[in-house]
This record gives structure tokens, C-alpha cells and sequence, in this order.
């Protein structure tokens, strides 16, 4: 497997400074609520990743709750939090995470009503939709910080204050804003906030939820009690290090200015590029090109040594265009065509170029077969 | 950190062959839902894991769920099972882990009667109580196999059948069952059934529920539609390697001999040893003397160079007698003073020896402390 790497979205390699921290720990037995030597050190490892983690995002380590992973951080905050409000509401961005919004869905099996708010044509999230929606009674809101497929950043910090002024609970799913922008849970004005560890070059299996102390959580998993009750079962001490160790090398590095070297040339080659006036994550580049099947030129472009993804590798198995996308107003001809580069800290200039050169001979070959086939 | 370790039920170190599974996958970018060659690489690696894990408990792939380790996969048995039946009532022995035990108490939030099924002295579930129980209308029933503290194995087909026959879903933890004895999930008759990884030298962060296909089970983490859409989120990849190869390595070898030699040691030193009449794993020995505190003894054996367990680490930070052990009618004094020897594969019967001398002088020296307090 050599093929260059551009799918960091979907998950980052293990990082140098993560893998280091965490090989001690794949061998030592470590259980951190023992008593005995090999525990008391499992549990310093873990207060002292907690440190890292809660320091990476301004947050107090009494703030961090770790758990399985972002997915799992998504679900503990919007089934957790709701579990213990009056049954109302819940609102969402049209644009969430699987991980988001499907939770919210399934909360209506407990009588919750859901309400989605729609995006712009350059996904941010609608001014008077949010009004509208903040007029009715609603319990919490969700909308996450930086998008995975597009990289568009919202504006956070003023949504979560009108929502505030409403008396709405508001988290925010910032897994793929972690590392790539300043994050400050506090000045985000949140309570609540979802991460994960795979996306920033620390292990897969790992995550957090970063949580306003006066916010009343129901647990998604009770057990042993560890995370203060919140998240019950051992602490995956080799994985909860590495995480640490991965909060401890934030941030990622500029990757903006390849990103601009890469959408130079798409454009010249005639994409479409998403989102493109917004403030976007500086790593990630949703494009298109009019009548070139996504799906069909990622499968080429893989064999072409480039590892792309046409959406986010959470719905890689559907084939439909990218919800995303359509929320954004985007035609369902065009949203079929989307490609999704995410570039990581190991990638370079010659890659950048490399791969515009391979996009441009498979776009030939593409339309030449298209012209064929009419 | 060289003491010997004597707590496996609490965590076992991860075994050189799952370690070796592991380390390829801890750089490699990796998600098994991309398309391209990473993602199709990383998804053949979280089969052949699935193959080891179905096989080592005689289960097909299919009916294999991973999730983030023993709890998650109680959790997702308890309350993904209930949520699907009609409200009614849940059954669980009395010497449950807190993993199973606290969801289901947590159900009774959502109407859900709780019965607890009562055991003898020798651990073993009592089957006038459980006959009773079954005369009610009960949805599910879960009694784990093997009992993380005493190590006592129930006889689960009796149970199960008898189960069955009132038409009661059952659902058994056998996280501390598998690889210390024969395990047959078709056997056993059961409906679900829970592992974990890193009891068996399989790395922390993993575990499955192995599920009968017949039983309709709802979510506990919703997302990008994982594991069937029954356990949402990036798969962990060099975990659930690390598991199956843990798995191939099965059974985890007889360790009943060296027991044996403890445990001859400890009737010599005056111990009470609880569960030694029924069936029981034969890594575990629970015993306690008259008049010495577990906690203490447990601290000094720590400073001696032995890591040794006064109950299940799950419940470590609590100072109560264990539960299990109250519900088998030990006194809560004698209770107080349990401690667990807990084995593994890399242990030595020197390290048994050096064990009971650390313990006898240990026991002189309390003994003359507490003749002094008098």
C-alpha cells in the first residue's frame, strides 16, 4: 500500500508522538481503577492525557468525559442530555454527522419532535431558519463546527449565543474543527462539544465529550462508574494516552496553502468547488466536475496511486448524492460528481501536483468515454 | 513496575500475538468504510478478525456485533434488546457485573420491572428463585457465566432452556467465561452473549455481543451505519486485529494446576475460599480471612511485589463488601476481607510460592498489629 494519502477526514495515520506514547502501554497490564502499582500508573496516564486533552480545547480536565469515540461522544451528548429535559425539541443543521443526526432522529421514538435548519448555498447554517426555529420551544441544538465533507466553519460562537438567549442547550460536534482551527470550548459559549482522536493522528477507538459542569447528563453506558458515571467500562489506557499525546501536538500545521495549490488547479481543470466562499478547515476541498460520476473517478483516481473519498467515508456504502450537499441546494447531477480531498501534515507540494496531473488525464479518459458512449 | 501480576480478571496484558496483529495497523491510515485501497484493506482486516472472534465461541460472522468492549456490549444486550419488546420485566441474577445490573436498573426509568434472581452459598443462581421469576411475564433474562470475582460458572444450558421454554430471551456476560473454558454460543442456547477483548490478551477499547439473528435489537450508538447499523463508528482497526488474534490464540491454557497449588497454600494459612465447591474458572481464587481487612491486605501485598485485586476493579473504588459475595450470605465482616488472585498464562508456580510467603508473613505481622490494637 503505497498510494499518496489524501482521505485524512475519513481517519488520520497514527501520528509519530501518539504511537510512542501508547506502545508502552500495548503489553503492561493496566486496569485504572486497580489498586495495586500497575493501576495507581494506568490511572496517572489517564489524568494526565485528560490534562492534554482538556488543555487543547481550554477546558477544565473535570470537563472531559473520554469516550469510544466521536460517534459515541455525538450520541451521549444528544440521547444523554435529552434523557434528563422535559420532552420538546431538538434541533439540528441540515448538514450534521450521521453521528448527530441520527440520534436526534431516533429520539422521536421517545416523543422528542425534530427540527432541521437549513444551509445556504455555501453551507452555513440559515440566519432566519435558526430564528424560526429558536421560536418554538426547543430543549437542544446541535450544529457542528467545522463540516466533514466540505470543511465550512460556522459561526458558533454567535449561533450558541442566540440560543443561549433562548434558554436552548447547545452542543456541537467539532471533530473535524479539532487541530485544523483555535478551538476554546468556552469562548464557543457550548455546552457541550464532541471530538475525536483518529482525526487529529491519535488512535481510532478513542474520543471525547467536553461538557459545561452544570449541564445534567443521563450516561449511555452504566457499568463500573468510571468517567465519574458518565461513560461506565475500563479506560482504554494505551488509546486514551495516545489521544493525549496527539491534543499535545495541536495544531496540525498550515495545510492551507496546498489547499490553494490544489484548488488552483482544479479550477483550471473546471471544478466546482463547495463551499468555497465560506471560512473552511484548511485541509479539506469538496469539488466537482459537471457529468464526471464521483464515485467512478475516485475508483480510478485510487488506481491511480491517489486514496480519495467521494463523500465521508460514513456513508461511502450509499451511493446517493451527498445530503450535505443537497441541503446546500447543490443539484443532485452535480452532488453525484462530488470528490472529497483531505490533506493530513504528511502531504506535499509534489503530491498536490502529481495528483492534479492524474486527475487531469483520468478526466480525458472519463469524457472520451462519455463521448463515446453518446 | 515488576510485581507479579495476579489481577487478569481486571485486565490481562495484551499477548504477544495480538500485539504483533496490532503494530501494522497503528500508522496505517484506516477506515474500512472508504473505497479505496487503505479503506478495502482495513475492511478485509475487520473480517478475518470477525472469522476469529465467531470461531472462537462457535458463532457464524454475521451474529458477531463488535462495540468498545464488555460493557458496551451488556449495555447494547440490555437495553437494545428491551427496547424492542413489549414493557414488561427484566430478570438478572444477583451477582451481575455493575455492567449488566446498572442498565437494567436503568430501564426501570422506562417502565421496566426489575427481579433479581438469588444464589446459594456457593454462587451458584438459585433455582427455586429463578423458577418463580420465570412464572411472571419476563422479556429477558440475563445470568453471566462465569462470575468475574468468584469465578463460578453457572450452568447456563439449564437455564437458558428453562428460559426458553417461557419464552424469555436470554442473555449471558461471558467476558470472563471466554478462554478459560469451553464456549459454544449455539450450545449454549442463549440469545446474546458478551466478550471483551483485553481479558483474554486482546487489547483494551474492544469487545462484541454475539447476537441469535432472530432478536430484534435496537442501537445504542446511531451514526454512519457500522456493524449493520447495530453499533455505529469508525471501526477501531488494530483493535478488533488485536482481538481476533487474540481469539485464534484460544484457550488461554489450564491454569487450574497452579490454583491448585495457591489454593492448598491458602487453606494452610486458615483462608476461606468462596464458590470452591461449585464449577469455577480456573484462573480464579476468591478467599478471605476472619478479622483482616481485604483493602489493607491487598495494599501490603502491592508494597510486597503482588498485584492482587479485594473484589472486581470495576467496583475497586468502592470500599463496601462485594455484592456478589453478600448475595452468596457471606457475612459482610468475612466479605470484607476478600481478596482476588486472578491468573494468567505467563504466571509461574514460584510465583505462586513467593506469593504465599509474602502472604504468611503479611498475615503475622496484621495479626500481631491487631493483637497490639486489643
Amino acid at each position: 500500500m503505497s498510494a499518496v494519502y489524501f482521505d485524512h477526514n475519513a481517519s488520520s495515520p497514527l501520528s509519530k508522538a501518539a504511537r510512542e506514547a501508547m506502545l508502552p502501554w500495548l503489553g503492561r497490564p493496566a486496569n485504572a481503577s486497580s489498586r495495586h502499582g500497575y493501576g495507581r500508573a494506568a490511572r496517572a496516564a489517564v489524568d494526565e492525557a485528560r490534562e492534554q486533552v482538556a488543555a487543547s480545547v481550554g477546558a477544565h480536565t473535570t470537563q472531559v468525559v473520554f469516550t469510544s469515540g466521536g460517534t459515541e461522544a455525538d450520541n451521549l451528548a444528544i440521547q444523554g442530555i435529552c434523557a434528563n429535559l422535559t420532552i420538546s425539541r431538538i434541533a439540528v443543521s441540515a448538514i450534521e454527522h450521521p453521528a448527530v443526526m441520527k440520534p436526534a432522529v431516533a429520539m422521536q421514538r421517545h416523543g422528542w419532535r425534530l427540527a432541521r435548519i437549513g444551509v445556504d448555498a455555501q453551507g452555513l447554517v440559515n440566519d432566519d431558519s435558526l430564528q424560526t426555529v429558536l421560536q418554538q420551544p426547543t430543549g437542544l441544538l446541535s450544529v457542528m463546527l467545522a463540516n466533514n465533507e466540505t470543511g465550512v466553519v460556522q459561526d458558533l460562537v454567535r449561533i450558541a449565543a442566540l440560543a443561549r438567549q433562548h434558554g436552548v442547550l447547545v452542543h456541537t460536534d467539532a471533530v473535524q474543527a479539532l487541530g485544523k482551527m483555535p478551538l476554546d470550548f468556552r469562548a464557543l459559549g457550548v455546552h457541550a462539544m464532541s471530538l475525536s482522536a483518529h482525526k487529529i493522528g491519535g488512535p481510532q477507538g478513542v474520543g471525547a465529550l467536553v461538557l459545561d459542569k452544570r449541564v445534567d447528563l443521563q450516561p449511555l453506558i452504566y457499568g463500573g462508574g468510571q468517567e465519574k458515571g458518565l461513560r461506565s467500562g475500563s479506560e482504554n489506557i494505551a488509546a486514551v494516552v495516545g489521544f493525549g499525546a496527539a491534543c499535545a501536538m495541536l495544531p496540525l500545521g498550515n495545510l492551507s496553502n496546498l489547499r490553494m495549490r490544489l484548488e488552483k488547479g482544479l479550477h483550471a481543470l473546471g471544478a466546482v468547488i463547495f463551499g468555497e466562499q465560506s471560512e473552511r478547515i484548511g485541509n479539506t476541498c469538496f469539488f466537482a466536475f459537471e457529468n464526471i460520476d464521483g464515485e467512478t473517478l475516485v475508483m480510478a483516481l485510487d488506481r491511480a496511486g491517489y486514496a480519495v473519498a467521494s463523500g465521508s467515508a460514513c456513508s461511502s456504502d450509499s451511493s446517493d448524492p451527498s445530503p450535505v450537499l443537497l441541503a446546500m441546494g447543490i443539484s443532485p447531477t452535480l452532488a453525484q460528481g462530488a470528490v472529497r480531498v483531505s490533506l493530513g501534515p504528511e502531504n506535499t507540494a509534489s503530491e498536490i501536483d502529481g495528483f492534479l496531473e492524474a486527475l487531469r488525464i483520468e478526466l480525458i479518459r472519463m469524457k472520451g468515454m462519455a463521448a463515446l458512449a453518446v
